[in-house]
């Protein structure tokens, strides 16, 4: 029954469904053909939610006749029982993993589903909305006067990824993060700008190839001379020219998503994470 | 050697390491007592940087005689029979999951490790970007006369959550979010500011309860009128009376993360999801 192409594939959870689809997707990404159809199936946490989410199986299957893949992070036993009864492909995460890490913490797991709440560490919740707050504030190179307080501050040419990869880091592990944009006028006699100069140690450049730069400035302000791809070699060489004579660290940002882009930083500058 | 407390906890990756901390904390929140030391190892992809990990895991065994947890995402399998050799307690996402994910895909896993990368796919790093673009335009009932673009617009008092929660819903799917507060002055006769009006469709309001909001307040404007509980219980009163009378759905932001309140509406406000 089962063919190479066109499974569906589900991701079925009592929560959100986060944590589900981080495995399910992971995985997939080993495999080379991974272009399926993905359907989330989040908060089912009664047993006619897991009717309902198990018709839309089932009816998938009729569709098209392949074996559903469902990567599971339901934590009702009586509800893992229903999914591994039916002939599918499923990926119990909690099935697979909860009885060994009980064993090795030597504690029973308690039937909390999935307490990762925000709020209710209200500190932590704080300190990353002040990191947040913080990034807004200074984004694009506004107030440099409070880049005493940043953790890091991450420079480039516009387009470069400065921004996202600021805001991830502030969300995702509380730290100050700002933005600098190196413009033509900055390029020109490539040494640091002025404003900079008292924060050395917290500078990291981000470097992009110019054919990606090109292609991103060119969705936003289409035939532009901002756009072109001499305007864009031009920017990366004196950027590139800068870094090396200033001594900047530098990031990669064309191979690299904005989460990997992150986390790099994070432990490049062996900054302190929150969460 | 195992005692129920203070295990050093490893997330060990060959990337990022968001998804082994991902899967870990996920799964280590099912326990009452997860206080443990965690130590993220990011990046492990060569033989010698696999040395260096297994010593820092070595010497955290030697200082407390606990036998580590590790919960790993590494992809090579020479790496992962290592780990395997040692005597800790260790959980294989990949080991576990991808030899029947290949029986159930017919499709032989490829060594590039983890293609997850956002630039790679540049549409859809596009259209992430333009979601952030379009989130922190609008953020704090800024240029409401762009709400026609918006694919959701959240209400609430200041400090409920509404920025979090917009930017999470852009970064993450790719969701043109925007978020107006509701003052005093929008709440004395609670009707429906002026500038939703055309946008009923679109609006979602967030409650919070006024014990949370006084505590996070408090943090920000310690003894202000505007953080006493007096003026809290005030402001999420009347704002529940205008959700009421004007039917608007609301989520409870004191009981959920920014990660749940996100999903959660993503699959109420049936918004597509670009990711």
């Amino acid at each position: 029954v089962v063919l190479a192409e066109s499974h569906n594939i589900f991701f079925i959870s009592d929560r959100t469904g986060i944590t589900a689809e981080t495995l399910g997707r992971s995985l997939l990404s080993q495999f080379r053909d991974h272009e399926y159809k993905y359907t989330s199936l989040p908060f089912v946490d009664t047993d006619s939610k897991l009717d309902k989410a198990m018709e839309k199986i089932r009816q998938s299957m009729d569709s098209n006749g392949l074996l559903p893949v469902i990567f599971s992070t339901l934590t009702n036993p009586e509800h893992r029982q229903r999914l591994a009864e039916e002939d599918y492909f499923v990926f119990d995460f909690f099935g697979a993993f909860l009885s060994p890490l009980q064993d090795a913490l030597q504690q029973t797991a308690s039937p909390i589903a999935g307490q990762m709440h925000g709020m209710t560490n209200l500190n932590q919740y704080l300190s990353r909305m002040d990191a947040v707050a913080f990034t807004l504030n200074v984004d694009d190179g506004l107030r440099t006067h409070d880049y005493e307080q940043a953790d890091i501050i991450l420079l480039g040419v516009s387009r470069s990824g400065k921004t996202p990869t600021c805001l991830y880091l502030a969300m995702q592990f509380g730290i100050k993060a700002a933005n600098y944009p190196l413009v033509e006028d900055d390029l020109e006699y490539p040494r640091l700008p002025q404003a900079l100069l008292p924060h050395r140690d917290k500078l990291y450049g981000l470097y992009i190839d110019p054919a990606t730069l090109h292609r991103i400035r060119q969705a936003r302000r289409p035939d532009s001379r901002y756009a072109s791809i001499d305007q864009c070699r031009r920017e990366v060489k004196q950027v590139e020219l800068m870094y090396r004579q200033e001594n900047i660290p530098t990031l990669d940002s064309s191979s690299m998503s904005v989460e990997e882009l992150a986390t790099s930083l994070l432990y490049r500058a062996d900054l302190h994470r929150l969460y």
